[in-house]
């Protein structure tokens, strides 16, 4: 028989391993895309003990329905892009033919090799793994805790990291093509197995153009339907349009200053100048834009500041709630996968005690058709509107001598704002191929306050693309 | 009837326009490859009158038989590659062809254009231009002046630009069968219409590398005979090792730690490993190095400090005499263009009154293979052989989304070099595609004493090649 004592001991045993199962973790994040996974890293290589918890699939819209899906497309794309045009580089070929199946089936090897990288790296740290739907919780004390599972989890820190979803407008039609399957987002066209004869893609935005470029070279017809004047939405201007140039070039059609009115079975409804216009399309891809995925978590229940944007955050990452972060989509910052990773950064320096701030500013972006635009910093665009001195410097690609080694008739162009009169680097942006990989580097110039004096000491090897920005200032 | 006082007057007249003509440039260049023609330009922009003198062609051995035409050749070679091996990223071919002919002509009329657009550049800098051989003369006032064109021009600086030459190492028959046109260099090779069906590289460095795999994937059996255990030179010895299997997996032939000892008419006959052989061919490539052009120019009868490397410079391109520098692979430094851009500014900076220094520790060298190797800095081997205390960190390329979306098991890799224990960037070297793009921006880490705690802030776009330096660091 037990006493009294006894019991009251286990009693006190069994609550404390039951708030030790309840606050166990150092930090709790919600989420496993680029934000969520890389701040698991860092958490787990500082010795924070770490869950992550994810919904769907690890590596989030990124991985899975978004940058690498599309990057493993494009570079099929360019094979037979470069194969099909090879003449007037001497190379010729007979019966050329794309798979598109079989490059669908590549990219669902890509993406399961990565998912397994990552899961193994989270291994490596100690992270603790949990595919799960996460609730967040105010508790009697006020404390924010996690629901997921069936169980609650708590921890000092929590880093929501819930990403976004595409936008599907209030367009008549819109909702039941999509159930019916003939309306697709990112995440369903990427898994098409047959390719449509004819496609319309609403929205000229990064993720509509890369996909326009892929299923034009696949051998769809291409249609874009964009509301604002020019594609590829905050790019500078001159850049828009060279782009698009180069695409229309390759059999893309643009659909400009044109608004979807409906969606019906077979076809777009668009008005354009006033007028209303019908195309018969096969599917239609909806890319005008990203939700932050901020409902179905309880977070206005639980007292969390949101706006349409997404989670109000400061510099930090820090919502209004104190030990709880936001980072990536969600935060409604900018929807891009290395912001997620920098962002994840900085708010794990918060947690560690090391003084930190993302700068937007610096943080490059890229659109992956062929030929690459990329740029970072200030357009003239940004400029003129926040009433900036500045110079833009503009020059043809073809002053590089790699570019016209590797690009018959390109047109590309590198340009570069300077602020007048210190000739301060503000921004940099290319068309060409390669931008993607070069611009990092413009990024650092950006940030380091580099001026045009100070080129001369940075080593460009020759001949490379890259050399443009030293030709551009020197 | 003119007077006495006329006629001294006219005298007068006549010796001042004489002065006039021979003392009348700031600046004289001799040679107009990389080094000299942008030595010019920043001459020109600067006010200073300026004049660019050239024997052979403008541009230089890089414009014409080097950079430039390699680079052309390696795109056709890529498309033609990606095509035939198109398969596993869903694409196929029939009955493709590479018409080297076709190539050849494509990589003279590239030439032609940028050829052209050095000579537009330099006229709108007010750059006078003389095709003629130079010789330097002292005077007996001791001045240096320059012989071209049958004339005595004089400056202010002299900038030597004269470049190298291929070596022809003294083998047996190697003379002989070069005058046959069988043993070719660079310069001949570039301008070979039909290819060689067998073509035997002696020296698996830069240049024997990068035209060993073009001709490979033309077509041609290759051998690459290196005396030295590895390939690629002072490339780190992981890349070099990486870059010759991949090289060997196309079909081209190493035969390493092996000396050519004769050439016969069809063969190249070398002894490996104490055993004598003989490998029949019908063209052999002699790229065994370069050597500086200090011959032909008068430079020890006008005193200048030569060695066999090339003139004795400063670390401001100064040699013994006065006013005249030497820059680019004339000075035997680093015989690369942009080692040649980086002297001419500093260089001109001398001429300008602006302190500047070549930093040779942070121009990268490339390989313009498929795929690339580009690499900044310290080695581990040139680490290990200065005694640094450091820590190698490397990296597979397959924690690189883009690379893994755009290579089916490709075995790339990026090392970095770090110094310990303060953890400082010292050297960043990579096989993989777009490695010369990304190249730059590493050295710019070094440059800047970048220590592994500061990467976090610098934000790679993802996913592209260049995350591997984040991804290798954090």
């Amino acid at each position: 028989m037990l006493n009294n004592r006894t019991y009251i001991f286990i009693y006190v045993l069994l609550w404390f391993i039951k708030e030790e199962i309840i606050i166990n973790y150092d930090v709790i994040i919600i989420g496993a895309g680029p934000g969520g996974y890389s701040a698991a890293l860092k958490a787990g290589k500082n010795g924070l003990t770490t869950l992550l918890i994810e919904k769907r699939k690890i590596g989030g819209v990124c991985l899975n329905e978004g940058c690498i899906p599309t990057k493993t497309l494009l570079y099929s794309a360019k094979i037979f892009d470069n194969a099909k045009h090879g003449e007037k580089y001497g190379i010729t070929v007979e019966n050329i033919q794309l798979d598109h199946e079989k490059i669908v089936k590549r990219k669902d090897k890509t993406v399961k090799i990565l998912a397994a990288g990552i899961k193994s790296a989270l291994k490596n740290e100690g992270v603790h793994y949990l595919e799960a739907e996460a609730k967040l919780v105010k508790d009697d004390k006020g404390h924010i805790g996690v629901w997921a599972n069936g169980e609650e989890f708590s921890a000092k820190n929590i880093i929501i990291a819930s990403g976004s979803s595409a936008i599907l407008p209030p367009i008549e039609g819109a909702l039941k093509m999509y159930s019916a399957g003939f309306v697709l987002t990112n995440r369903e066209i990427l898994d098409l197995n047959e390719l449509p004869k004819t496609l319309v893609v609403i929205g000229g935005g990064v993720v509509g153009l890369e996909l326009a470029s892929y299923f034009n070279s696949a051998g769809a017809q291409v249609f874009v339907i964009e509301m604002l004047p020019q594609i590829g939405g905050n790019l500078d201007h001159d850049l828009a349009t060279i782009l698009q140039q180069n695409l229309q070039r390759k059999g893309v059609n643009f659909i400009l200053n044109a608004r979807v009115v409906e969606i019906k079975d077979g076809a777009a409804v668009y008005e354009q100048n006033g007028e209303i216009a019908e195309l018969a399309c096969d599917k239609i891809l909806m890319s005008v834009g990203r939700y932050a995925n901020i409902s179905g978590m309880g977070l206005m229940e639980a007292g969390f500041e949101c706006t349409s944007q997404g989670i109000v955050v400061n510099e930090y990452g820090e919502t209004n709630i104190a030990g709880v972060y936001a980072i990536g989509d969600v935060n409604g910052q900018l929807m891009l996968a290395h912001t997620a990773y920098r962002e994840a950064d900085v708010c794990l320096n918060r947690i560690l005690g090391i003084e930190d701030k993302v700068d937007y500013s610096i943080i490059p972006s890229v659109i992956y058709t062929s030929p690459e635009t990329a740029g970072v910093g200030e357009t003239e665009e940004s400029a003129k509107k926040k009433g900036l001195e500045y110079e833009a410097v503009t020059v043809s690609m073809r002053h590089s001598g790699r570019y016209l080694a590797e690009n018959e008739g390109g047109d590309g162009i590198c340009k570069i704002i300077l602020a007048k009169p210190s000739k301060q680097i503000l921004g940099v942006h290319m068309i060409t191929n390669y931008a993607a990989e070069i611009i990092y580097g413009a990024g650092m110039l950006i940030q380091q306050k580099t001026k045009v004096e100070d080129i001369e000491k940075i080593v460009f090897p020759h001949p490379t693309v890259s050399e443009i920005i030293r030709e551009a200032l020197i």
